[in-house]
């Protein structure tokens, strides 16, 4: 019986989960077509502006799984990384999300709602892991957390 | 049926979490009217210092709710930004709580009863919106998280 | 009956969750001896190699509890200080894990196995309060989270 | 003579920098009208796409002064925070530079012209104390200092 | 001849700037005996409150010097710490600066008045090195420095 | 005549800092050879254990020159990096400094010396810009800064 086994307390591999963070820059503004010019400025604020403004976005992409006993790890972290890049950094990085990623042409990227597309972008990639959390800082001061459509 | 809705995979708006961030200076002292001054001294240290000490307080406080479709939000952040700096920041902002905030002349303001107190000042006036977690920093290695009485 | 009592909406004191971060500085490396060398280099790139390379750890202990009417709080941060540093910090700190910590000469020294031995050095030492996350970051942008075998 | 005086040894009061430091959030795109569309990408890479791309900046103004004697302080900083947020926060903050900021029709909006231009919007409006540095981050992992056009 | 002569490129040892960072924690409030009520309230505000307002006080301490070869240090990092805490932290901590640290019952506590005062304290007693700058920042935003009475 | 002359104020381009910040992890230990075993246990404590222990250090680099009017910069962003990379971070990154490293084999890999090295590395490749400065942080507590051999 080995050390890890132990730690468990009931042989079975401890559950854990494993957080990555990684930055991207975007630009973006808000604009409802639900509402009137007005409500927009009201609601929305120098948000609203339509040339755009820009973010240093901080994405924190946790997953959540049993240590393999064979590597010490939950997930192959080059693995992890490499879906990362192609699935949502790629997507996202240096880009006016409002005129050049589609979804965002008709859904708008909020914090909220960019952390929501996220997990859709990554959730159908990750099949060696499950992901557990999408959170999202727009800036130090303001981020969202997304467990899922089920939760 | 809209970019969102499949987003959640059934027909409902997606549930997200969102956290906003503020700072707060106040200074305070811990004397616990159960103990001796020597045992006060032995408990909480330099902190019994009746002349006070300060922080650079950092609060999160986390709402929770559906993405509205409208909006692209849980919650205006407009609004939630003025409940916030007229219930807990005006209040707490630049001043000694022993003395100053009435609720601390006979409840000792540890961080713990200080994230408990946010969330009994800040609760009542977000009619708009479900109050998750009050996480208040007394420095950077010292936290407390309150989920409410009910949690 | 006192504020706290109102504060928590029956009676009953309220829980809240308390944090304290530490930090130490450590050198491991990775290798498995289920890998072949060519396994091992493919999985763990530069961390296989066996001379070690090193890091700044940042631990957050979470513990559990309610706050005591008579100290405010919901353990002694003494007493927490001195077993953190006794079990843990001394322990760790400025130490080549692999070579000088036992359960690190068979058990692989990744962020989720230590984090998961954090919790085991720790738990059974917090009889004074409930242990309910180990969080440890290995860099600003990697970070792992046990909540205890039976999570 | 008082205590001041004694702090800097010789009678005069003693020489303060002090910094304040503001953020705003701006879209930018780097095109340079010397260099060929090939050019262009090859020098500026994911920056030179024309829809834009941004950042949360963080500024850091410096002056350097005396201290008062009367207020203790190199600057009032109440004057300070009011000039910076007309002369430079309300021009940049939530505007996509190159086509909304006068200035950057001409001038790349890299970080180093940023931070020149900055210091040319405050410095003359600063008649109350000596500006010293500009220092301007583009993200945690890039910033430009300028110290005047005769540093 | 050794490495370290050749890196110099000139036989001597090369001069570097060393840099300690700590913490300290005290309240304080402004108020100028030059000034009336009405003066004081409008120059500081909320900071005019004489029952005094905290911070988490961060503070870098600057020593210059030629690499020893022997040591390969510029300063013995445990004399400098002991010399910082005994003659500095320990004086300032957890206190009510006006009304605890004699030289601020005249001398308003200021940032840049506190890093003048902090340069008084510690240069005198750090013979066996040279002091270059007292930075402390009072807030993440807001900081001063001090490079002595000659500067 | 250009915007920028115009910000210069005499024609010529204004010189700007860059500064440009890196991460590495390596494992490192201090033994003098001109001192006693005792002697070493006495200055370095636990940082002389043989075993080694490690830091995510920080690194900072610094460029001094005159903005190009072509493309906004002092110098080539993806050159600094490329040279950084293969000069510095390559050789440093993920190693034990005092066994992997020959410079440090008879050198001791204090925070002072490692700055100077990296210095000496970078200077004589970056013969597209002027080197100002290095700052290395070995811990966000504890950094040196080096000027180069002249200053």
């Amino acid at each position: 019986m080995g050390e890890q086994s132990k730690a468990s307390g009931n042989g079975a591999a401890p559950t854990v989960y494993l957080t990555r963070r990684a930055e991207f820059s975007s630009s973006h503004f808000y604009h409802s077509p639900s509402l009137t010019p007005e409500e927009n400025r009201q609601l929305y604020g120098k948000c609203n502006n339509p040339h755009g403004h820009g973010h240093n976005y901080t994405l924190e992409v946790t997953v959540k799984g049993r240590v393999s006993e064979k590597s010490g790890m939950v997930v192959d972290l080059k693995q992890l990384k490499e879906v990362l890049n192609r699935e949502v950094l790629n997507v996202l990085d240096h880009r006016f999300l409002n005129a050049e990623v589609p979804v965002f042409k008709h859904l708008i990227p909020t914090t909220e709602n960019i952390a929501v597309e996220i997990w859709r972008m990554l959730e159908p990639r990750l099949e060696f892991c499950e992901l557990h959390r999408i959170r999202l800082y727009e800036t130090p001061d303001l981020f969202a957390d997304f467990y899922g459509p089920e939760a």
